[in-house]
């Protein structure tokens, strides 16, 4: 499959090498085209590997991943464009963290609580599918769940169930074996609201190698 | 030990129930004295079960329990009294769940992401050692940790470790084995933000019956 990443830092890259190894041909987008990360990245693979602006990755993929830091997500979804992103499926993994009073960071109060990331990039490209899925664990975690033994959970949510099962196949095909449909998009505000608890565990465990599961 | 509860709800009689159940003696105070619902709890128990005000509760306990709806926990902790709460141990179990919109509910956002209910709790109060726990699930569950099968956690948080430790003796008291320290007070942002997802897998499975693992 053609996929199209927006973001060229270590989620883009780990995600991107992942959808690489599975066979997908893949364009790592960035606000500019060569972009340097963006270069290094297709360098260090194989032709199925390519780059450009946000514009030409969306407008590559059949699926577009969203891997920007929660600040420029909003302006990295207008750059990719609406006629780009129409109809197609956009996974957005990004959060709406606040870093700039420090560790641990809270979240954007416009986008979160009675809003969320994913939803805002679903009014900002109304005719996208947006899937948010991913966003509650460290990068490496999400392409290698195997990186926590046992069973831990993976959420999912998004108002297209067609978008959503196709990414619960992409998800499967990660690794990934329990995964918890959270209902329409709106349950981004959900899982985006984990980060707090995240960040406070990472901080004390020293490690982002955990997960959540949820025990019944 | 005697111990006091804010809030007459299902909370805290399920807690209030529990304590006598373990040997304690709890008073259980309202808004006003001669409360319908903590007379009818009152009237269901031993000469260990007592009623009052806020007030009355306050001053009766060594520990106190906040068992109000978060709506009205901050008045009912000024009802209290700062005089009647300086030094001892406030067990916030509440969280600022804003169902004005229905359902699912948000949180009150002057008590949330850069502030919480315990953190406020602890500012209103600031001669009393706050801990906050137990409000990640549903109360027949928060003292009967083996509702939930296999291991789960339980979160605490608080600036006294002193008021940690004798809150975690109870905890273990009610069975608990997995008791996860956040640090201090600031990590009831974190715990209050576990109530989005709650209500939503709650509302999925049409049960309170399951509990959060951090599976490492």
């Amino acid at each position: 499959m053609k996929i199209g990443i927006l973001g060229t830092g270590m989620v883009g890259a780990t995600i991107g090498n992942k959808l690489l190894q599975l066979g997908h041909q893949v364009k790592m987008g960035s606000r500019t085209a060569n972009n340097e990360k963006a270069m290094k990245w297709v360098s260090e693979n194989d032709a199925s590997a390519s780059q450009g602006t946000f514009s030409d990755a969306a407008a590559y993929g059949e699926v577009v991943f969203v891997c920007t830091k929660g600040e420029g997500t909003i302006d990295a979804i207008k750059a990719a464009g609406a006629d780009n992103l129409n109809g197609k499926i956009v996974v957005d993994v990004s959060n709406p963290l606040d870093f700039s009073k420090g560790m641990p960071p809270s979240l954007y109060p416009a986008l979160s609580n009675t809003n969320s990331l994913g939803e805002e990039i679903q009014k900002t490209v109304p005719g996208a599918k947006v899937v948010k899925t991913l966003n509650t664990m460290n990068c490496i975690l999400m392409v290698n769940p195997t990186m926590v033994p046992g069973e831990h959970d993976q959420f999912i949510c998004g108002n297209d169930e067609a978008a959503k099962a196709a990414v619960t196949d992409i998800l499967k095909s990660f690794g990934w074996t329990s995964i918890i449909d959270l209902g329409d998009i709106t349950g981004a505000r959900a899982t985006e609201m984990l980060l707090p608890i995240w960040v406070r565990l990472m901080m004390k465990f020293q490690s982002p190698q955990f997960n959540f599961k949820i025990v019944k």
